[in-house]
């Protein structure tokens, strides 16, 4: 070993002993005839104290910044103690040093404010390291992996590896896929998920799986997409939803203890999809703060609204109102004194592309009890106040009213809840709530194709009473127009996301574990039977030798970590992230490779 | 819950409990009105009896084997306990049974000794998974994955997470690439192993690295070979080569204790590549037993050999001897009184094409004091005499002696020891010895191209002491018949593999750190300066900016688990393994894709 210490081990305790460092040179401060040096490693910074005899060796052989030094020397009192850092009542008297390698100027800063650009920190990624923000996250992951790790194999689930090259299966997104060399004209996949080889361990009897294990989607990259991703990947037999949900939610509690040093005591709400778009306008809502949807008008899974509202609007004749699908309010607190100025910039948010809407209404509910409008013109004060109850407005809200088409006004009411959630603190990074968001549809309709898609994935049960609904309906839409009152619409998915924050982190299933349900399934997305027979063969047939009961989850480990570590990216809680197209910008991948190599592989380039 | 308790989890002290169990069928057994069975899960086994009601309602819905079912009853104590299982002082009275799904006939039996052949066992591999001996495989997996990361973490290494999708840098063997859609014509990799990554890690700060994980290689597979299989992937900085076997030492004797309940206190051996190849023929010697080999005659790196043998082939006219490159012995013990027959058989045996040898010479040192040989015609008594002490034969062994051509000789020398061993029962399963592997030559000579290839990888580290051998000679061969005598062909690496049984477990070298040295192994190894910038310009990069010693190890995860569990197949012990031409005969992988996928990739077939 080139040490006898860590440069975050010393204590006073160690005072008067000989020891051994080696690390980085963080900073070097020159005194005249005396240089202190920090001297850091992953362990924490120690003082170094240069006296006059070195200082002139220091001299002749300069440290910069980052150079790789081994210093001997004997551990003395500070005079001058830094109660900042575990190490800050020593400093090592250094007696000789040694430079293990040089370093040239790194591109920026090595330092928790960097001068870095984003680019730059990812072209020089093993610098970026070694700042303490980035240390601490990738600390923090490792922290997870161990506790969760911990707390599945305190539970009886084993880590079972699932195979990487695998079968292309696109069902959904795309999947990467391996030319094989020796099966030319053949391909593996890479997986998207290990979905059928956990449920397959289950049919085997390994009654509880799990794996932290990479996954892999060709998408679009939105912001903050991976295409390689790290699920907790699990599987338990035997079990209905309430075992899975007590579990797993067991495993989160778990992690913010282990993690974050928090008793998370309360219980974790649960909220039907339904109360959840309803109440929220989304269905991973962040319940750390109220200022839930008023439904004054919408179409929504058969919902009308509020009858006394839709009312006011047609005695007022305000056609914006009258003649949207969906009319939908927040009553925003202690905001009812906005400016103009702040109004019109509101407006001007929810016209941004991104939100849409053509305008907002608002109304405020002023603290001496009077009312003014965006639309005073179609409301006098008694219709706004009749509003304003309508909306549990108080005094001094705001009530922020959207108007338009069901699924977008929605979306955009969603969106300025969270902003005005946001703008008013209600989205504490140190506050954490959970919530388990059930009952999902189990299908969705596609337009283009007028068929169902899986909302979640193929091989998710419905509730146990929607099974003979599904199995004693055709699948087949023969009204496109009036989709919705196909019996398929309303069957619920035996599904459960688990919400933080505001964040989906996780999601899973019971599973179809009878062969019959599986090939309804199939049939039901548009699957020939030839076509479920070739990719999923393996798994109809596996049903026919005696599967368990059987579900599971998955959380996204990169979403968990950056919101444990109270980030809204996730890049930053991967050691070698890729950027927005895809690439590795340190490596410079992808990259062309040789012909021989093509060769090899039997395929050519049509570029 | 589907049950209250696990099929190997009740006791005498259970009895009187009314319990829930879920599980498999294994057996069926009537006994005219009532009917006991055997029911299965991962945790156990536990009787079930059907009283004379049921009995009935067993035959409406008979129970076939592998019927997945859950029964309610009274734990009982059985009349005729089982002492071989846990469970075996109870049964349970069956009140109340529900079939969960029903099981075709499997298409093998699900035991122990099963009448399945390979490769339906492969295609139906989720029963094969049921089988005890597969079940232990696969628990004793997660079990020494287990223990390497409590010992790992305790030890205060990091599980870091590294990427597989890189950039291909084909460098012995070949990659597994993966097109890039967003890229048109460009391709990632998967990783050979994380090296790179965990060597940046290393320039990073993070000081211990280790992770469990998936590596790729396209290689033609040998028997045993799988194109994805597992490492425990480890570095370490500010260490030397000492500090790296101490603490992975520490890690496979944890894994023994842990897994196999063996303290293993004797002192790990250490060897020398070069003693190595000299008493076992071997780079990887089987330690359990002797049976050295006697180098007789040889040219292995300047040694001569025996020369007092060579006087007495000499003497004898023996042109087989005279002539060959090499001579080399083993005594067989105990087995002089060998039949014409059996030493026959031998010689047969060292023929096969698999060994190549021309022939076989025995000496028989009878136990009266005679001598016997097969080259009676060449050798008298007093000359076998003399060889048999030089060989250190006693009364009662039989010397076995090769020659032929250095290289085929010694390979063919250590089959025959191995195999001898093996028939001598020297090779015990039960029995585990740990050997390092020291002092590895850092290049081996490339014929065809007439130049120098890393033995390891091409980022060890020569000896400190051959440093400016390396840095001060020009690599090029300019006389390639003596090129062992150029001053390259002596340099020895800083590596060292972990030997466990006869197999290679893992094996590691202290890196370059250096980025001059790390340029003039790239210029040896043929690599022109563009090349190197292309392939490793951000390794080269790194090790600007302050890199620190480091070293590590790889083990074979796989390799490992079976040889704990006392097994030559890896595949045994990979829950979903390839077969020898690296397809997954389960999914029927790799397959054939869509014309949309190709498309979308930008490439075509050349089929």
């Amino acid at each position: 070993m080139y040490r006898s210490h860590t440069c975050g081990e010393l204590r006073e305790s160690n005072i008067g002993q000989e020891v051994t460092l080696a690390g980085w040179v963080q900073t070097v401060r020159k005194f005249g005839s005396i240089t202190f040096i920090d001297l850091r490693d992953r362990y924490g910074i120690t003082q170094l104290l240069f006296g006059e005899t070195l200082n002139k060796e220091l001299d002749e052989q300069p440290l910069g910044r980052e150079f790789v030094i081994q210093v001997s020397g004997n551990v003395l009192e500070r005079t001058n103690k830094n109660p900042n850092i575990p190490t800050g009542d020593i400093e090592i008297e250094v007696s000789k040093f040694n430079i293990l390698n040089k370093a040239v100027t790194p591109p920026f800063t090595i330092q928790d404010d960097t001068d870095g650009g984003d680019d730059l920190r990812m072209k020089f990624r093993y610098l970026d390291l070694r700042r303490n923000a980035v240390k601490r996250n990738i600390e923090l992951r490792y922290a997870v992996n161990r506790s969760a790790r911990n707390y599945l194999h305190e539970n009886h689930f084993m880590d079972i590896e699932t195979p990487f090259l695998i079968k292309s299966t696109p069902e959904g997104a795309r999947d990467f896929v391996v030319p094989s060399r020796m099966n030319p004209g053949q391909f593996y996949a890479l997986p998207q998920s290990p979905q059928t080889f956990k449920q397959l361990l289950m049919v085997s009897g390994y009654d509880r799986y799990y794996q932290v294990v990479k996954c892999f989607r060709d998408e679009d990259l939105r912001a903050d997409r991976q295409p390689e991703f790290t699920q907790i990947d699990c599987e338990m037999s035997f079990v209905a939803q309430e075992d899975i949900l007590q579990m797993f939610e067991g495993l989160i509690k778990r992690i913010f203890k282990d993690v974050k040093g928090i008793d998370y005591t309360d219980e974790v709400e649960r909220m039907s999809w339904n109360d959840a778009m309803l109440r929220y306008g989304n269905d991973k809502p962040d319940i750390r703060f109220g200022m839930e949807l008023v439904n004054l008008k919408t179409v929504f899974e058969g919902e009308s609204g509020n009858l006394a509202a839709q009312a006011i609007f047609e005695a007022s004749g305000f056609k914006v109102l009258t003649e949207a699908e969906t009319v939908l309010a927040i009553s925003v607190p202690g905001c009812s004194e906005y400016t103009r100025k702040q109004t019109d910039e509101l407006t001007e948010w929810v016209k941004r592309p991104q939100i849409g809407m053509n305008g907002l209404i608002f109304i405020k509910c002023n603290a001496d009890g009077t009312f003014k409008s965006s639309a005073d013109k179609f409301f006098d004060e008694e219709k706004l106040k009749n509003l304003a109850a309508i909306c549990g407005a108080k005094a001094g809200d705001l009530i922020l009213i959207l108007a338009g088409r069901e699924e977008r006004t929605r979306k955009a009411t969603s969106e300025l809840r969270l902003e005005m959630g946001e703008r008013l603190g209600m989205r504490r990074k140190d506050e954490f709530k959970l919530l388990w968001v059930l009952d999902f549809p189990l299908f969705e309709y596609a337009e283009e194709e007028n068929r169902w898609v899986a909302r979640h994935h193929p091989f998710t049960s419905p509730k146990p009473d929607h099974i003979p609904v599904m199995i004693g309906n055709d699948p087949a839409i023969k009204d496109a127009a009036n989709y919705l009152s196909h019996p398929y619409a309303n069957i619920k998915a035996n599904a459960y996301d688990m919400v933080l924050n505001g964040n989906e982190i996780g999601g899973g299933s019971i599973r179809i574990y009878q062969r019959e349900l599986q090939e309804k399934m199939f049939d039901a997305l548009g699957m020939s039977k030839e076509e479920a027979q070739h990719k999923f063969g393996f798994l109809l047939g596996a049903f026919e030798y005696g599967a368990p009961p059987h579900g599971g989850i998955a959380f996204g480990f990169d979403r968990l970590c950056a919101i444990l570590g109270g980030s809204e990216s996730i890049r930053d809680f991967i050691a070698f992230p890729k950027n927005n197209s895809g690439r590795d910008v340190m490596l410079d991948a992808p990259a062309s490779i040789d012909d021989k190599q093509l060769n090899e592989l039997s395929i050519t380039l049509s570029v």
